[in-house]
């Protein structure tokens, strides 16, 4: 079973690397993008075979590790 | 409009930084997971107002800029 993490900057805290991003593409011309926030993707290969105890040890997962719950969101999806 | 963009490493590209989540995850107990792949999400706010215009341009974005052809795919959502 497959599990899609994505972790998210809160909104209000700053994000230099989106800010670096955004600067980059208006150098090479795209200087209609108005703002860029940068996150993770995280994909997990689970030996669970039951989607709602996988989701709830994702959760747990990221918790614990995945996500710094104070500055960052985060959404779990099973597949 | 917005426009979400995921970067992922093709399969067989080796992944350290995922490695490196599988094995913090193990010592933490969470020994079921097979395999950890990390990626980027790139939200990007567009001025753009036609949803066609907008993924085209975001696709010349990730050929240029945001994604390493050579080992990375991406895919391009508008929402």
């Amino acid at each position: 079973m497959k599990a899609r993490v994505t972790v998210t900057l809160k909104t209000g805290v700053l994000d230099p690397q989106g800010e670096a991003i955004r600067h980059a593409l208006g150098a090479l011309g795209f200087d209609d993008v108005e703002g860029v926030r940068q996150g993770k993707l995280i994909e997990l290969d689970l030996a669970d075979t039951d989607p709602a105890a996988a989701e709830a040890r994702v959760t747990e997962m990221c918790e614990k590790l995945l996500a710094n719950t104070v500055i960052e969101n985060y959404s779990v999806e099973v597949i």
